[in-house]
């Protein structure tokens, strides 16, 4: 009866009656992409999580009012990058209002059925003759095979862009979810329900907004916020996602579990593409923590190592250095018991019991010559565990942070 | 009556009744020092404080035991760097413990009478016949005029060796503060009172335990506590704080500010020049945190501005982004106004009252080019504030410690 969600080639413009565009609105002084559209044919049931940075971006604060003001029904996000649009005062809350109107007036709706969006340096306003012009030429663009445009146009630092998409059958009806995400800088979690980077979603399948919004946050927990690049929260993090029931498959209490389980899939994809991404990074790091008195423990000694600078450089140079891990757990914070606890590289045991096993480092030191590697610590102080995403710290990291603006 | 501290020239040995060695027991592959020891002629009263992670290494448990056994008098301080002998199990415990015996058997004074330090990697065994073969060798060249090499053979990562003095003079008679510190990695806060690396001092002042040991507390929250290179706390942390009475002067509640005052000024330049010789670093970098709801807010804020990877490499790049600064604040979890809050580069406001003043961004680029900067956030929320101290993030920490066992 139902199949299991298979990750497959596509992205924000699979799913039934959505259209996206990517273009150059000149935004950035390089002239790539810029600006991203995505419009769905018909009004579609919206859910969103947004940063908790108490600094929060005029496009933040816009959509929060357009999701009440509309009902949660959206029509249409309008994303640029090159410029946050954050810190940017009455100028900028005008400015993200105007980039809305625009768009709505283009398709014939409300300007709070549209939603924005906008990523780049803070403090500085957005170049609105650019958006002016921009914003009629993406939507001449639209179409339903520009999705690979749309996440282009997203990019800051990301050096590939990040899309995903899922089907779903049940009862032989299927349903498709579809997204885009970029990073790959300011990454880093603040607890749920919120997101840490630009994720945007659709899907066709029709669901009330309270179980669109129920399955987003229990899904982003897992996800977008379970990953980490540099640990800092952006003031403009969303992730956004759009059903519009073109599919005319209806998602109640009985198929929640595997559309949440396919937008798991989807949301994973984009997840760990943002950290493969993050600046500078060479390797993904799966980080999990066990052993632990709750999952909150688990969650924050898994990050507290996901973040650690030394811990992030000795994986870059391949330094199966287990003492940096159980010296952070130490720091944690959290219920540990030194004596029962373990470390773990890839599948090597490095330390238990109190004992230390370096004549195992070589062993450990060639399985992470990998570009995917786990590291693991056991606290030794319960059952609960928690896994997280990380990359190296890399020279590389420093001179795209050291030269962002100049 | 009471002339101001003055840092002047001198380190660990500097004051009377004291002599120091360093000198190298080969622990190191290199062959540089790697062994410190520091002895008072008569039993000083003690004080430490050790770092709070949870993983404590075998020399930190040691010293714990001996300052309560030996009711707080010490004759000698045994260091070595080359390695943590942390996380090295019962092996490392009786390691420690006879690197105190040999040491107390060549003074002629009960092994609990000796405090030992060890700074390196975490997870190795100490090898035993080298430090067998140097605690003799540096037992033989003890001097009060080899402070200087003391100070080197603490040394790990460090670029330079910090020593620092002050005198203090009450009714004629004259009290001598000196110490000794290093850093460079794994340089992050565990809130007080307890330390964040190895720092040693000595004074001829003599002094009762209990004010002695609440002269350091809250001398090292205001200072080792007060700077971060990478945020990391590590399991070796300790200030110790030696006080033999040789001057003749004695500290009572009456000369307890002034000593406060010289022994913070010695804490002081110990500590910055930790962050100075921080690995990788070029900067020294002042975070000030005003406007805060209480004082503790204020510190939270700018620890966490200190020990931004995004705050951290543009100062490095001498780029004036200070949107990354109220982003920070932003996720701090603090009180926080963005409409009231002001960010400060040197003396340069760049957002003041929800306004950016990009156009100063040049100006404040310029300043930067300095070796020495600072940076403000005054939250809008209350009127506590913190000084903290961190420095930039260059490719160079990266290279240091992606190869720091290789």
């Amino acid at each position: 009866m139902t199949s299991a969600a298979a990750t497959q080639t596509g992205g924000v413009a699979t799913a039934r009656g959505f259209r996206a565009a990517g273009i150059s609105a000149r935004i950035k002084a390089s002239g790539k992409p810029d600006l991203a559209l995505i419009v769905s044919d018909t009004a579609a049931t919206a859910a969103a999580v947004f940063t908790l940075n108490k600094v929060q971006a005029a496009p933040v604060l816009l959509c929060k009012e357009h999701l009440t003001k509309s009902g949660g029904l959206v029509r249409a996000i309008v994303a640029n990058s090159g410029c946050a649009n954050a810190c940017t005062g009455d100028t900028g809350m005008a400015d993200a209002r105007a980039m809305a109107a625009e768009t709505a007036a283009l398709i014939g709706c409300p300007p709070e059925q549209v939603l924005v969006a906008s990523t780049g340096v803070i403090g500085v306003n957005l170049p609105m003759d650019k958006l002016r012009s921009g914003i009629p030429q993406a939507f001449a663009a639209l179409a339903a095979s520009e999705g690979p445009q749309a996440a282009q146009a997203i990019m800051t630092t990301d050096p590939f862009p990040k899309e995903s998409c899922a089907t779903l059958t049940i009862g032989g009806k299927t349903v498709t979810i579809g997204g885009m995400a970029k990073g790959s800088g300011m990454i880093g979690p603040n607890m749920a329900p919120h997101a840490t980077m630009l994720g945007f979603l659709t899907t066709d399948a029709a669901i009330t907004e309270p179980l669109l919004r129920r399955a987003l946050v229990e899904v982003v927990d897992e996800t977008f916020n379970a990953i980490t690049v540099d640990g800092d929260t952006s003031t403009n993090d969303a992730v956004m996602l759009l059903a519009n029931g073109a599919s005319g498959m209806t998602i109640g209490e009985t198929e929640y579990a595997p559309f949440v389980r396919a937008l798991r899939a989807v949301c994973l994809e984009l997840a760990l593409g943002i950290v493969r991404g993050g600046e500078g990074a060479t390797k993904l790091v799966t980080v999990t923590v066990s052993g632990a008195a709750s999952t909150k423990d688990a969650r924050t000694t898994a990050m507290a190592i996901a973040n650690s600078l030394l811990v992030k450089t000795a994986l870059h140079g391949g330094d199966p250095n287990w003492g940096r891990l159980i010296a952070v757990a130490g720091r944690a914070g959290v219920a540990f018991d030194p004596q029962r606890a373990k470390v773990t590289i890839g599948s090597i045991v490095l330390f238990e019991n109190g004992k230390p096993y370096d004549d195992r480092a070589p062993q450990a030191a060639a399985y992470l010559k990998a570009t995917d590697v786990s590291v693991g610590v056991d606290l030794g102080a319960g059952s609960a565990s928690s896994t997280v995403w990380t990359c190296d710290l890399s020279a590389e990291y420093v001179k795209i942070n050291a030269e962002y603006r100049t």
